[in-house]
């Protein structure tokens, strides 16, 4: 190639562009874990629909952001959220250096294994856990204790790697948007530096398309060296109503794909939902308590109820683990 | 093409891929406003060396980001920020319904055109008239406002429209490292959701790629319809040592490129030229009074003293617009 022009670099572009546009299109086959059904065709007409310039509901590459909700929407969630086992084996790494914490609640409780009576004090209990197992430390330091427990802590049921209970049908399908143009997003309630951890590795979502909570940093120099510290200070919390604004601060442009799990992303789905142009909801439904689990309206963690109600009436497709999914996990 | 295996569409990855980077490298001239010299042979250098799969400072692509400043950096910024232009225009519009203001500062001084005066109350008046101006109302008003403004506006000194006081050098830069797999972002003491109304357009930014100060917002539901709406309340400002926890925040991982212009940008470019990569840092000086302005050391908007002062010890490039910029603006 000798010639360099504008234009042949363009000509170049269009050629690579039609050529991966054409194997998308012919990839009837890219959900292969997806069993055939309602469901499938929907996620695979929007996908053919948003794609195609011809057809009325097309949408320009630039606009085709897809976000998902994480726990239980893209990995397990039960018994706990993983990365609430992930604080749990903190505090108790952590306990040499804190002689008080046994007179202390929660941290009491959960050193005796009492998780129940350990988040007995809600919120409040639940934050204290957080705060002392994911803050004071440099942001290179907690990612390299993340990325160590990740390698070694097992799921109590499964026996696997929680990095191994991501669902297989939901890879395949960010996969597929990615083939056909669509950025895909995490939008969750985790912390996004625990999340930016194994995102890339696993979902292959770089750590820039990753929104969710986080607690406030600062930036320090020691010795020529800067260092961002993590402080034990609340700075946003992306779930139920923060997940549509978690979206307009990170990604400053309305999703045209939402897919979640639980009551936490109903404001995620409605907001994307009500855009003037085409969108598409979806919801996982843990009906499957042989793989997996089977909970909703009762469940304190993934709670789905006003999204069992009101998602059909909106639109929204229920996803039925037991029925749509060949496969569960990898 | 009628094959579709993953192999398939991986050899047709490598093809494109290949092409594009055999055409980037020999895009001698990617930057013809920039003239031949030191700055010019640094960056190019630069892109060339991390993007060669031999080299010892390749990067790959996933890591490649580039940040940059934006007021004084990829558009002018003098003789006021071209956000805080826009606020007291918003002022000046919103008077009617504000009687009050007549006797109120900053605003009172403000309508009289003494805008010296206005400022005088420092970062307090400021803040008053961003909020007055930037919030309380929902985030697409706001948007079609800054569009508005954007479209008719004119900079007092070049009677340009303010996205015509872009720099042509730093549009050329932008798509030659994005034409080398550089992902380019901008971090800027600005607003986020001012910003992304022009970045796409103007830069070739998308709004999930801008980083910037913000204040907070709420969602609503109106008669079915989701709304968010800016409320006065700063949420997170985007400078100085703030800039390199934006990136962590929103980016989440560490550029190999900072280009900045003030002092204001000087923890961004540490931060990234610590790495223990490959990294460039570099600033803009303006010291073109004839096609520009020129300031540094004693300017209040874009001052530039310990950059000048530490930049060269810690190899950061000093971008001379006079000597390095054969064009100013397009």
């Amino acid at each position: 190639m000798t010639i360099n022009t504008p234009r042949r670099l363009f000509a170049v572009l269009v050629a690579c562009t039609a050529g991966l546009a054409s194997l998308a299109s012919q990839a009837g086959d890219s959900l292969p874990s997806w069993n055939d059904g309602a469901s499938k065709r929907a996620i695979t007409n929007f996908v053919v629909a948003t794609t195609t310039p011809s057809d009325a509901g097309y949408v320009p590459p630039a606009e085709r952001i897809a976000v998902f909700d994480n726990d239980g929407t893209l990995w397990a969630e039960q018994p706990v959220y993983f990365q609430l086992a992930f604080a749990l084996d903190r505090v108790k790494a952590l306990t040499p250096q804190h002689p008080e914490w046994k007179e202390k609640e929660p941290f009491a409780s959960l050193l005796r294994g009492d998780l129940k009576a350990a988040l007995a004090g809600g919120e409040h209990a639940i934050l204290e856990i957080l705060m002392a197992s994911h803050a004071g430390l440099t942001t290179d330091d907690f990612e390299a204790i993340v990325r160590q427990w990740l390698a070694t802590a097992r799921h109590p049921k499964t026996g696997r790697l929680y990095t191994g209970m991501v669902y297989q049908p939901m890879l395949e399908l960010l996969a597929y948007l990615r083939a056909n143009g669509y950025k895909t997003f995490i939008v969750s309630g985790g912390g996004v530096e625990f999340l930016r951890v194994f995102a890339e590795e696993v979902y292959g979502i770089p750590p820039e398309q990753v929104v969710g909570s986080s607690i406030r940093a600062k930036y320090e120099v020691h010795n020529g060296k800067p260092l961002i510290t993590r402080l034990a200070e609340i700075d946003f919390i992306n779930d139920k109503a923060g997940k549509p604004i978690g979206i307009q601060k990170f990604i400053g442009r309305r999703p045209v794909l939402a897919f979640g799990n639980s009551d936490g992303d109903f404001e995620m789905l409605e907001w994307t939902t009500t855009h003037s142009g085409p969108s598409l909801g979806l919801l996982v439904r843990h009906d499957d308590a042989t793989r997996e689990w089977a909970y909703d309206r009762e469940s304190g963690i993934g709670r789905l109820a006003r999204g069992l109600d009101e998602g059909p009436k909106r639109g929204w497709i229920t996803v039925s683990m037991k029925k749509d999914w060949q496969e569960v996990y990898p």
